[in-house]
């Protein structure tokens, strides 16, 4: 009964089969028909026009999405726990050459506008000192919590009136426009580029790194081959992302996902460390807690000394939820 | 009908089932059972202690070997026509850190001791010139030649002479070791490291990266996630070789693909502009006699002003071999 | 009557001898006679093997020092107000390649055992998470604060207890020795790499990277010249060390710039913010004291909303100074 | 009696008098009057608005030149014996974050309009290979032939034809404007960048970068902190610079070593192996004559296997010149 991450759940029947389509021959690489029609299915998703290219995963669509909006010698304002600082093996600074990542606090590890400007002013606007030329935020957050569509239209309007571009880490952001209920792009309104996650959801190996400000577009397919991203089979990455999109598979994953998390969150009550909006539950569970949970035969990762953290997945077993509820009540 | 490139060929039916069965939860990234078993497997097949990580390109596994090889400020001594060097949009460079490739000639795009030796020759032993540490050659060659087991030995003498580390860029090392009929060792003996070609040969998304030099491994571990090449289901390319290893499909593919190669290679007699020791044919065919061979259906790239490339696959269909046999016979 | 400052003084007249002294032609690079005999010089200095190399500024010491450390994947914990971390344009991202700087705290801008064996408990030993490889302290602090001899070598335990290699920012190293009179290999004991600061001393325009591991001497030769700091008139580089050297005039300039401080910080008394133990003195000063010390003709830098930074230099004009601490006195 | 290159002359006494002048206390880094007042100099110089930045080495100038002018993912076109390629230890690859020279051929070791053509037609327009965004070349060029104005205008044309960017190396350009005795501009018009090189010609450690497109200013003052090369004592180096320009030192001390290697030249006769355009003489020599003009005192390096490299500089002793001159005519 395994409730340690999302990222290695199974990948969703119609995902397989939309592979199995994809078996014809067709161009290498992007040429395919599949690649060459993701612009246009996200152009549609968002109501605007996008450029869209799939990658392996979502260490490589956030980075090079960063490496786009920001220079060498430029920095990147993100959370002190997002992910793109924590877990992904310095690859920011491997994709950027090296750019900075400048550390902001916030509750439920997000940003807030604020945040984001207190921050910029106290840069010196020199040579000796890291200028940010974007910032990224992470919707929905390590910690489970979703920025509201008003939240992110006002880091928007900070970010771009300082003259910064604004990245989004959506590994769930499935789980956030699931959650919020809104039309996808009030939930990433503003944005120059946003890692759309689809492994966590029910996907294989394909996230889709998406370009709303067009102009990057260029340069992301020379960085993508150049980061041994482009796959030569890439329709089967392409037929991954369709398949999360058609009939809104990806919403309806992620509702099942949180759902879960809704359940869970129910029995923690008092227990729960932060809200949950997505599908993470992140609740106070002293080691003896824990180990009465993992003797039952639950399966998910310590937060902390006296924490711990569940995850749940578009394919969480049910009956494996309630249980986990009701061990959770008995504590 | 077409003889584009063997790197959009369909995925093997055994592929496909082995990714299947990857598909129930497992530890995320390369905890997997079948990740962890690939040392296993490799080094039975190379009758050697082996690590061996999979990615998803042959350019991800050229280039973080060449990374593990190679300080940023060292140089790789290659061929002028090699992979590397003219098809991988600069992504040496990205990996090593700015690394030079130092180009040499060779006939069949193959290097030789003699011109290794030159080359390092040449090069002042100080800090102004970029001192090579290492040495890439292409087995099966980018013109489909196959460097036999002694020529291979005679390299790795040299090389390590030189106090070099060998890399085989073995995106169709499947197709050599199936024409020489040899150990597969042989075929790469004394090499660090070999980009194990998958893809091209029947699998979908996964190369083997193998390392002889074991030593090598935790740093190309570290590498391969700062990349964002560590997928968090890995479990599904590590299925994929698997499969390619399992009952030596990898030369049963090799060698289905090399026969339809000799077959056009027979046709084309004096035409030939190489030797034909694999899945590749390079014909001398002037633009009118490729224009009648596409006015028949056939595709392929032209090669220069008067040649053409015509690969061969896994999956060629032997009608369409036999067709493109006769037609270049009708030349 | 500026202190601002040391960074921009003028050059002692002995280092102007000795550079003109070095005139006469030599051979280029660093293979001039000057050059070549730093490594004996510093070894004698330090009372033990040392490998010496001018570099045109304490920037280019430091991050060659760290790019020897660390490998690009890899860390460097220091301290949150490192000069490294903030003040040099992200120059450790570019010479490490990406590396990461890895922060902490501590009075004074100093690390401790403690806080070093805290960051490297905290960092998960897998490939997700960056893996510090080294740590960065700066003698004397960005806060003008020394470590004592015991301290050194109580970090230098904790340091290479970790696997970890030290380096010493050492721009104002010369300060810290003359407030401690200790044998300078005290005020650095343990370290792998010194950068040994001239240049804010009265050099002109050379400091000296030490490396007590003499592995790092090959690659760090390399790497200056791929990061254009080896100057082909070396010599006058070279000159100017020797000059510092000669007669302990680095001390003699070191002791001039902290008598000036310590006279400061009699006047300043309770306004002190930091111990005063080297050339920098940082005290409370509102903006309406920062005016009236600016009225009276002193330069200096705000140091945040309520206070003032003075430095003082091996040149400092004791009439300044005198006028300084009475005009500090009179507030 | 050395004549194995120009590149570890002494000052010119001019040279030392404005750093001695210099020695008064101002603004750190570049923000002294000295540094300030470079740009003017140079728009008057080049008669248009030029951006004219200090640094310490020939390397630094032309390769922050270059990583302005290229992307990571990049190339630069220019001759394989370009400085650049051969001498600078890899630092093109450094500054450029792995950008890919591109080599081309041509006699005397300088590029034509039609080479250019060739080389860039022959890149496919893709992600598979590294597309070119810049052409260096270098003037005077490193066999010592200049390019004439009409040349420099055709290079131009066809670079910005191209839709790409000109660097020129110019390490010795006042050897080349000596010789050409034209208008400084018409001896590098259409430029973007033009390394200015003063060290080889009378100064001690200063080059200028000369920025005739200033849009990259703000972005190569970021790149040179981030290098280390914003020396804190700029002013030493802007008064080297100023020194050269002042009444025209930089030509007059290019005339004197042109000289002498025109006497040199007039005693080669038909030894010679290029025309000697500026100050530097390669001529036929095979080891006994080599090994004779040695046994006279004579230093300079070998070239290749029968030939020798003779270089004249500012303050190349008449005595030594004639003697040398005379000493080839017995050969």
């Amino acid at each position: 009964m395994q409730f340690l991450s999302d990222n290695a759940a199974a990948v969703h029947p119609a995902v397989w089969d939309a592979m199995r389509h994809a078996d014809h021959a067709d161009m290498p690489y992007d040429g395919d028909r599949l690649s060459q029609s993701l612009d246009e299915a996200f152009s549609a998703l968002f109501g605007r026009p996008c450029t869209a290219l799939w990658v392996a995963s979502g260490t490589a669509a956030n980075c090079l999405a960063l490496a786009a909006l920001v220079p060498p010698h430029g920095g990147v304002i993100c959370h002190r726990q997002a992910h793109i600082e924590h877990h992904e093996g310095g690859a920011p600074g491997f994709f950027t050459h090296g750019a900075k990542l400048i550390l902001g606090d916030g509750e439920g590890a997000r940003l807030t506008p604020a945040e984001i400007t207190r921050i910029a002013a106290a840069i010196g606007n020199d040579v000796h000192e890291v200028q940010p030329q974007a910032v990224s935020i992470t919707q929905t957050s390590e910690l489970g919590c979703t920025y509201q569509p008003s939240e992110i239209a006002a880091i928007s309007d900070t970010v771009n009136g300082l003259g910064l571009a604004l990245h989004i880490d959506g590994a769930r952001f499935a789980n956030a426009v699931a959650f919020l209920g809104c039309d996808p792009w009030l939930a990433c309104q503003g944005a120059a580029t946003l890692s759309f996650g689809c492994i966590k959801n029910g996907a294989m190996s394909a996230e889709a790194l998406v370009l709303f400000d067009q102009e990057l577009a260029d340069l992301v397919r020379h960085r993508r081959k150049r980061a041994g991203h482009l796959q030569s089979k890439g329709r089967y990455l392409a037929a991954q992302i369709h398949a999360m999109l058609k009939d809104d598979l990806w919403l309806a994953n992620a509702r099942a996902a949180n759902g879960a998390a809704q359940e869970l969150a129910g029995a923690a009550g008092e227990r729960l460390l932060h809200p949950v909006e997505a599908n993470e539950v992140f609740l106070r569970a002293q080691p003896a807690d824990r180990a009465a949970l993992r003797a039952e035969g639950f399966g998910f990762y310590d937060w902390g000394a006296d924490g711990a953290r569940l995850v749940t997945a578009w394919n969480s077993d049910p009956g494996h939820v309630a249980a986990l509820a009701a061990a959770i009540r008995r504590l």
